[in-house]
């Protein structure tokens, strides 16, 4: 049996920087937590416990990166050059560009070489303290691609201290091989790829890309119904470049999330409201793609829809790996507050993935998953941009991430 | 005499991606380039030097971050989650907020606070390949206080591996106690705190904040005057909030920049060509306020106005300690090419501190100092945000940052 006191930190157990507890203490016992509270209130059974100063950090839970792309092969950067230098996406797309160089690479490139290549996108947000994090598949778009993805999203979650939650996305754009036959391309996602990447335990929950470009309202149905024939949980990825509809098909379906959703009405946010679902804000996306259209948070306020916001670490419009990022520019770009977007990465991205009691929230006899910020306030999460904050990151009561002392430093 | 060859790379020279050397070599003496070229074209006289492998990454020049204000007491996060909550300009003021509550952090602090501050701000961006950096005074706006700040700098130079240039902006704001009095303040500071700090060699060059809520055009001038008598250098916080005139003013007096130009016009652009003044164009301040007037590309690139580009670190309108964030900024909010950026960070930046003979540039005769990226192409180094991507930095001919291979990835 292992026991600890944490002490000499601030502790912000749910995300929520108006809720909070100075000087506190949080004992861990074989990794769960057994109390927290203020410090003065420690209760004598736990003083003959070892201690670990935090040196007055605060102290979040782990965060939740509730929506990204992490696994894919190459990247997209020369094509990012390329148009930034006037060349048209119809020449681009004529080369080859666009989202079928990403399925083409993914297809080509062998399990460990996709592994690496995630692996280097995962650690930098494992380095600001995400210990959940949900990834899709998608770049494959035939069975044993969409396999490869998912085996490579477990792998990491068994490789690397964070929990992986695993997304069927073949629904995600049409393969060439099926040009002019969507209908049969769902077909074959739901009839033959869904059920059996569910049989091989490769799947977690169902996302489609509902959208002019993507797949219609009847075909999103469709991937919902054989989701649910599995018992699994949908979301979807809906009004980002139109409003389709989309989210009140999700809320119908109970999905936990739907998410992007700048084009979202007010039938949809109260459809949302109603079902429960979480709407997931990707500032990423809207930054790099430059989108001018806000998502309706005025709205999803009134209606209480809990808002959370991700990565959406993705090579074609998203090619970011810092969820500190996110939210600053959820802040700068979309107005959301501090309170807003710290639970946006704890307790409502955990609810996103259908795992509220486990992820985002510190609380007795919970995993012991938390962040440790060496800042003054906790609005510097949100302030500062482009700059490391996290000191350490603790998993199941253990210490799997340090910032390390930088060789620079010694010159100091 | 120490001696090695660098190979193994490719390298880019002068910033410039479309003027490459694929598998090439560096042979370095004493910290300085002896040759560089093609690996194949190696003269046999190196034959026998000690060699460092770099695994085929790209090299660049170490990168310049040519306008910075580094150095300052507290921080500004808590007043930035205020706006965010609805709290009014007028309110902050009232509450003691804005510039004025920096001013008074920065009096108040110590100058080993101060350097300890400033440290967490600068290693973020050594490790990102920075090895030149500019850092302004301006928010002392005594003499003591300027002083302070201007040491700072200048001990942050010898204690970390990096060339720091000060820059004396005395006359970035009106201090409070010289309030209605503005030209009494541009007299203290023409006559008595540049001439002093000069004398004590902490000033390298001379700013001046030129805007309606800044000093006037005649102030600015009287500045301008008083570093000719000094022969220091002069650039400008030039037309970020309106067109006053400043660009020109600025290339009247040979102004090695002029910074920020959202609202330049092409008169300003026709001078600053003429005067050979660098345009900084500083990405990071026109996301965090929100601008919505772009600085004029297209003008600046018809007149061939070298551009370069900077973080303008600072509490209040660029919290930011990432220069390849900016690179991504001002690709995506600018639609500045990959070319334009890379050299906006290199050549051009060390222009802009009037050093294009000694940074930004790899050539033999000049100082070893490069980073290192194991990447496929150089667009990665702008396609990416939020992704560390700096392998190695070396200045002077020896590694002075490696990337730590973190804890976390024991667990691959
Ligand atoms: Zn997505
Ligand atoms: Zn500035």
């Amino acid at each position: 049996m292992k026991h600890t006191v944490w002490h000499h930190l601030n502790l912000c157990p749910h995300g929520d920087p108006t809720a909070t507890v100075t000087d506190a203490a949080i004992a861990v016992r074989d990794g769960r937590i057994d109390w927290l509270g203020a410090a003065s209130d420690l209760p004598a059974a736990y003083a003959q416990w070892p201690r670990e100063d935090l040196g007055g950090a605060w102290v979040t839970p782990g965060l939740v990166d509730c929506h990204t792309h992490l696994v894919y092969g190459g990247q997209r950067a020369d094509e990012f050059a390329q148009r930034l230098a006037g060349v048209s996406y119809e020449e681009i797309a004529k080369q080859g560009g666009g989202i079928v160089s990403t399925v083409r690479a993914t297809r080509a490139a062998d399990e460990a070489t996709l592994l690496r290549d995630a692996a280097t996108r995962l650690e930098p947000l494992l380095a600001e303290g995400v210990t959940a994090i949900e990834i899709k598949s998608g770049y494959g778009l035939d069975l044993a691609s969409e396999r490869k993805m998912l085996r490579v999203a477990r792998q990491l979650g068994e490789r690397y201290p964070v929990t992986v939650y695993t997304t069927f996305l073949g629904a995600h754009a049409l393969p060439p091989e099926f040009a002019g036959r969507a209908d049969d391309y769902i077909t074959e996602v739901c009839e033959h790829m869904l059920p059996a990447l569910a049989d091989e335990g490769l799947v977690d929950a169902v996302d489609v890309f509902c959208e002019r470009i993507g797949f219609s309202l009847a075909q999103s149905e469709r991937v919902f119904d054989a989701a649910a024939r599995r018992n699994l949980p949908v979301k979807m990825h809906a009004e980002q470049l139109s409003n389709s509809g989309g989210t009140a098909l999700s809320a119908r379906h109970r999905a936990l999330s739907a998410d992007h959703l700048e084009f979202l009405d007010e039938a949809g946010v109260a459809a949302m409201q109603a079902a429960g679902t979480v709407a997931v804000l990707l500032p990423g996306a809207y930054y790099f793609i430059r989108e001018t259209q806000l998502p309706p948070l005025d709205l999803l306020r009134r209606y209480n829809v809990p808002i959370a916001i991700s990565t959406d670490s993705n090579p074609g419009t998203s090619p970011v790996t810092s969820l500190l990022l996110m939210m600053n520019m959820a802040t700068t770009l979309f107005r959301m507050t501090v309170p807003e977007v710290l639970q946006g990465v704890t307790q409502h991205a955990a609810r996103a993935l259908g795992k509220a009691d486990v992820h985002g929230t510190l609380a007795v006899g919970r995993s012991a998953d938390f962040a440790v910020w060496p800042v003054t306030t906790l609005a510097e999460l949100a302030y500062w941009f482009g700059r490391p904050l996290c000191a350490r990151v603790v998993r199941h009561g253990e210490t799997v991430y340090t910032r390390p002392t930088a060789p620079l430093s010694t010159h100091v």
